[in-house]
């Protein structure tokens, strides 16, 4: 099979399994579910929960313990789109094609709905944590994500991109947005995932390092595409940074070197693979789509 | 002494202990801390990290573990507050006569203020709940504080509150909200406490009978307040709801039929502190002073 292919099935496995775990839209609440609902089931490659569940898998884990993780994360991916979408914030109308959170139902849902989001995150991986064998793992696993999610990774990251608007900044603070913005909840799920998966130190070290390099390497995608992409496969717009005169590693060091560096980030994301035990070979196809990806 | 000075004095230890677990403004994310700090550190009766640690301490547990649990249902009930006051939602520019914090951090960073607090409660849960003798315990406290702060809990209440502003509705709806938007985080922080402090099934049930009836009778008598209060004592004005047209106790079954109401759930709550083994005077007089306050 085509690797997009395996890509998209995952995917749909991941859409399946959130269904499952949404509630129900039912009584006085129906209408907060209906916007959380509307936001998660959106769509979008559901890379973080996918990470979650191959992390697990490639120390010899049983994926399925790391499930309600894998849910939560792609939760909390979700609050973090809602809320950036607002018109405090990033002011989108659209995302993905559709209706953004707070024009469908209104900034005060949208707001609300993102709290929901976030706090039912923890709601699932509390539950999927209790009354195990070994729950000071499972408290492990929660904190890697609560603390990729918070200020010292995705919030911190968020609010520094915010405070860089229409500045010109400098690569040491760029790579301070990247990491943390993109990149802390793809260390943070895929730690959590080989947590649950009982590695050992040598493992979670080298998860850490294939997915801090992926999460930067996948950011410089993303910066290289918003010059090169092609608006019909990517679905928006492209041009948006140079118009917002956003500081990008493109805009910082070139459009070549930027490619360069990607390159150089999946060839040691790569390299790290080799020193886990189990199957990494979707990781492995994984690191060379996301430098190769088109959108 | 005073219960008043009680009660002041418990406040004063709580916002000593908060300072200890905020985070220190420092480094890029210098404002989203400044912002974070600014709220929590605004002040309030810190009813809810008190009835924490009370909780804990009537069934006879160790306060001190208890701690991260009381600092992050403040962090929980601060976060709302935020969200709350923003202009999609009550559009307050005042909280206990200090500006809002979107007022004074721009709208932008008081949602991400409040994201990051919320976030960061289950941080500090998580960091006090790690490597502990009996993790299932901390688990099972975790999980109280989560549901009893989401959809199914805080939200949900603050939702339907949102959905009924100038409409009439039910008593039931407005049980609902009562229930969910103020008196499931009372409980949720109580039933927390109290399984910290290794409470038995009795012992739980009426500590969760006894936040229950507290949290809604403090919720009747806000209704009360907002009618025949004194301006100069709550700090705020009387008569908005009336202004806004919001069903409440006093105006869906009267003033007198209120007062009588919340006198009756204050006695129910004393009676199940009767079957708590430790310690109960402060709850005791905590029951007494929510029906009798004036501000």
């Amino acid at each position: 099979m085509e690797f997009k292919a395996v890509l998209k099935e995952k995917a749909s496995y991941i859409e399946k399994l959130l269904k499952e775990y949404m509630p129900k839209e039912e009584g006085y609440q129906k209408t907060i579910m209906e916007a959380m609902n509307y936001s998660l089931s959106a769509g979008g490659k559901r890379l973080r929960p996918i990470l979650t569940l191959e992390a697990c898998k490639s120390v010899g884990g049983d994926y399925k313990d790391a499930i309600p993780f894998a849910m939560a994360i792609e939760m909390i991916h979700t609050y973090s789109l809602i809320h950036d979408d607002l018109p405090a914030l990033d002011n989108d109308d659209l995302r993905r094609g559709r209706k953004t959170n707070h024009i469908v139902f209104g900034e005060d849902m949208a707001i609300l709905a993102g709290d929901a989001l976030l706090n039912y995150a923890f709601e699932v991986m509390l539950l999927g944590s209790m009354n195990k064998e070994n729950p000071n793992k499972y408290l492990n696993a929660m904190y890697e994500i609560a603390s990729a999610a918070g200020i010292n990774g995705m919030i911190g990251g968020q609010v520094v991109d915010v405070q860089s608007e229409n500045k010109k900044i400098s690569k040491e603070k760029l790579d301070y947005i990247h990491n943390n913005k993109t990149a802390a909840i793809m260390i943070g799920c895929m730690r959590a995932g080989a947590i649950i998966g009982n590695a050992n130190d040598n493992e979670l070290e080298n998860i850490t390092k294939y997915s801090k390099n992926i999460g930067l390497a996948f950011q410089i995608v993303d910066d290289i595409l918003d010059i090169v992409g092609d608006e019909s496969k990517l679905g928006k717009k492209v041009g948006s940074d140079i118009d917002n005169n956003k500081s990008t590693y493109p805009s910082l060091i070139g459009l070549e070197e930027s490619k360069e560096e990607a390159n150089r980030l999946i060839k040691e994301a790569k390299e790290a693979l080799t020193q886990i035990s189990n199957d990494t070979e979707f990781l492995s196809s994984l690191a060379d789509y996301i430098v190769d990806r088109e959108y």
